[in-house]
């Protein structure tokens, strides 16, 4: 290569980097300025309503092992048959009244609050899986380093708002005092508002705890600052860890989420009214159990919605009964007039190639446009589920910024109108060094951190890669540019401290 | 691998193959049964509308070195000052009164002719472009040989209903014979209607006088069975090749496409309102002047719509302001009551790997949700349309299947509500035995071709394929198993007989 190629090479790399810098400011929270879709007609709609009642009155929801929950619901006029739970026609669409339409989950530092419900949507990452992946390490267990650098590149996603659960299982701490180290990162290497750790009431009640320390000792009986992802055991079951860490985030009011995992054909019926239906007489159930146990508890419905495959039994995701049943639950949600959680990026391709990305963006695109408040798993999600990937998480956040672009809607502005323009170059010109085009240079377009928009020998010349191998820089290059958003010392140490004596009871207690 | 594991292997792959077959059975063409979304206000449309009538008015719209098109404006009513032809305002929309609403093109086999309209949407496949691409030969020039692969490639998929323009030019024919090689291709290889070669009055003269032979001499007269894609120059400007072009296809009163490609902050202004207000203008232009020629003509809204790079100047698919700007194209045909075209799988990348098919989906996602009634370039497209990838059109093919369930909407008879079932398994239980999953194996989901479904384990095991070395071998089995649909052997002799006169012609005229 000669110099002066070498140079513009060189030129190019270094726009590059300034380009993912640039994109690095946290976009604004903004009230979506499009419409939502309203795919479902009102008969399907009312069908789901009317068939989930009759779920829940005459099938029940069952609460294993938590006769706590059980006389709670008996003691709200519901039928109970042992750990069986039927719930009257219209109850818990009675109870739920109670809970607001739209809350506010609040942040360390209060430029990060975010609203949740109404017409905001809201992006949080991936939670949950065992595994990671990147390019270079390949496919493994999930560490707690792993979990940190999630935290961080979720803190710098321009789009991303919210940390969603845990981005991946830190498996290298033991099981029983994980969710103490899990909760410490996404309060220490984010200012952005989390989840906190729902596996059962013990963990919620320490991540209840340390939020007490970062927020103060009175700040979470008036203001919920974590939220709890409570999933039902499809098809109508809560287990006791659910349904205890449930009301023990309501106990302290703060947000639950109520998201049963139902994968058509397996833990719901084949067909997505049928799936709609178990998820709403869920949803009720446990967003309504909130309410009993206080009155005015935040709640979200949410779904997690696939299909299995009728050949394999395997999970699949993007497909149509999936898109239908993400617009479908953001209505049933409009209707009870509570936030609604659904959606994601959500694939099962095992590599972030072209069926990660279709999968994704079906999603995705049906998540956005069918109106859902909260969209966790909207970055990082692969194989289902049980691997974080690097090069997916940055990605996917790229595409969650030109959605967050494309939901803020057109400017219809005069000078977005751009008459005097089209005026000024008239027929058969070009707009490339018109007034208008210099005037909106800068900001006229978002500028995609992973896609390559060269030319073809460009491209070849700069080592044909594909959009997963750019993204493994930009994930590393956005490793080194994260910005530590510190935390005041004394906050610190007594988390600290704090985990240190519950990692003792804990073990203690295990011996 | 032990003599049981190949059997296993073997017997997936045979599995595999013989889903990709059952998969090949042609989709019934439906109208949809989910609604459009209106993205846009009211407010948007109106403005756009205004100042759409202002650029006619005001600015004109050029026919270049077509002086008949400008006394046919004349002689409407327009005020003709030398090329340039203003339209008063609200004289194009009264012009388009007489276009219909919806249309048939027909084919030669009844079973497929395709509505074009109303709450329809078909797929066709990518048109133009010069290169193809599949990983065993790389990136070349399209031969005859690739543009008849593609056409069978069309043929077969489940979700294709119409064939695009030239799914690939074939570079290897010289090019002022290379049209009738074209439009023999797309006759011959399958019986789905296509497009007419519009490249100019010639092409589209002779493309009309072979469809006379397949569909007979008087035929047209009252059929639709072509449409030709009428690209204007934007800015405001139709060369003559284009509207000599369009002045044909309209005297044979076959359907005019009217396709203005633009560029936001190249050929329009940087902004979505900017670009859409020429849009608008443009294809008003171009339909009226369709009317002016034979009342009656139909007549389809297009917008090819992208942005550049702000950095780099080259395309770019997928971005908001595409999204924004393919909803509203919908919006405005409807208001027009003209049918609509628009979207596609578009996308810059050059391979099929995770930024084409986050960039194809999202432009394809809008385009289904918008309404759009016929979606060229929806499968095979790749690097701003410069590329036809065999990979890529049989990966995107596999979406529009899915695409095609989604808009058919959710089942809401009595069996799909699945109440029975959900009582049937009761809580804790599951529903992959149960009675109504079984009645519903074999037909419940559309089955991938493309997507892998299987363990990690699995997948490693079968070689870590990624979705396009997948899609290589789908392309290649789908031509293995492509059935020719036969034709006449009149109609064959008297299309060759006509192409080798025409040649003849042709190259007598060029000495």
């Amino acid at each position: 290569m000669s110099e002066p190629d070498k140079r513009e090479r060189k030129g190019r790399e270094v726009r590059r980097v300034a380009r993912a810098r640039h994109a690095l400011a946290k976009l604004p929270l903004l009230a979506r300025g499009i419409p939502v879709t309203e795919m479902h007609s009102l008969e399907a709609l009312e069908a789901i309503e009317h068939n989930a009642e009759t779920v829940l009155e005459e099938i029940g929801i069952r609460f294993r092992d938590d006769p706590e929950a059980v006389a709670l619901w008996a003691g709200a006029g519901a039928d109970v048959q042992g750990d069986r739970v039927h719930i009257p026609r219209g109850l818990a669409r009675h109870l739920l009244k109670s809970a607001p339409a739209e809350f506010t989950i609040k942040s360390r530092n209060p430029e990060r609050h975010v609203p949740i419900g109404g017409n905001h949507t809201v992006f949080s990452s991936v939670g949950g899986p065992p595994f990671v992946h990147d390019r270079t390490k390949g496919r493994r267990y999930g560490t707690l380093e792993d979990l940190q650098n999630f935290v961080r590149l979720a803190h710098a996603a321009p789009a991303i708002h919210f940390q969603g659960g845990s981005m991946c299982e830190p498996m290298d701490i033991p099981a029983n005092i994980r969710h103490l180290q899990m909760q410490y990162s996404h309060f220490r290497y984010s200012d952005m508002p989390c989840e906190g750790t729902p596996e059962n009431p013990v963990n919620a009640r320490d991540a209840c705890r340390m939020a007490d320390l970062v927020f103060g000792p009175e700040y979470l009986e008036n203001n919920t600052v974590l939220i709890g992802n409570i999933n039902s055991n499809s098809p109508l079951t809560f287990d006791s860890n659910m349904s205890g860490s449930l009301r023990e985030f309501a106990r302290r009011k703060q947000g639950v989420l109520v998201v049963p995992a139902v994968l058509a054909g397996a833990m719901g019926p084949v067909t997505a009214m049928g799936c709609m239906t178990e998820v709403l007489a869920e949803t009720l159930a446990g967003m309504a159990l909130a309410q009993i146990v206080r009155p005015g508890t935040p709640v979200i419905l949410g779904s997690f919605v696939g299909a299995i495959s009728m050949r394999t039994g395997a999970p699949t995701f993007g497909t149509a009964e999936a898109t239908h049943m993400i617009f479908a639950t953001a209505q049933l949600a409009r209707r009870l007039k509570v936030p609604c959680r659904s959606g994601g990026s959500l694939c099962s391709s095992k590599v972030s190639d072209a069926q990660a990305a279709y999968e994704s963006m079906q999603t995705l695109f049906a998540t956005v446009m069918a109106g859902v408040n909260l969209v966790t798993h909207a970055a990082g999600w692969l194989e289902g589920g049980l691997v974080a990937s690097y090069e997916k998480f940055v990605m996917d956040a790229d595409q969650l910024a030109i959605m967050h672009s494309t939901m803020r809607g057109m400017d219809l502005s005069p000078s977005a109108q751009a008459l005097e323009a089209i005026r000024e170059v008239g027929p058969g010109g070009h707009f490339l060094g018109c007034a208008h085009t210099q005037a909106h240079y800068e900001t006229a377009f978002y500028q995609s951190t992973i896609a390559d928009y060269s030319s073809y020998e460009q491209w070849s010349e700069e080592g044909s890669l594909t959009a997963d191998e750019r993204a493994s820089k930009v994930y590393q290059q956005t490793l080194l540019d994260y910005q530590d958003p510190g935390m005041d010392p004394a906050i610190e140490e007594s988390l600290l401290d704090f985990i240190a004596r519950r990692q003792q009871e804990i073990c203690r207690d295990a011996a």
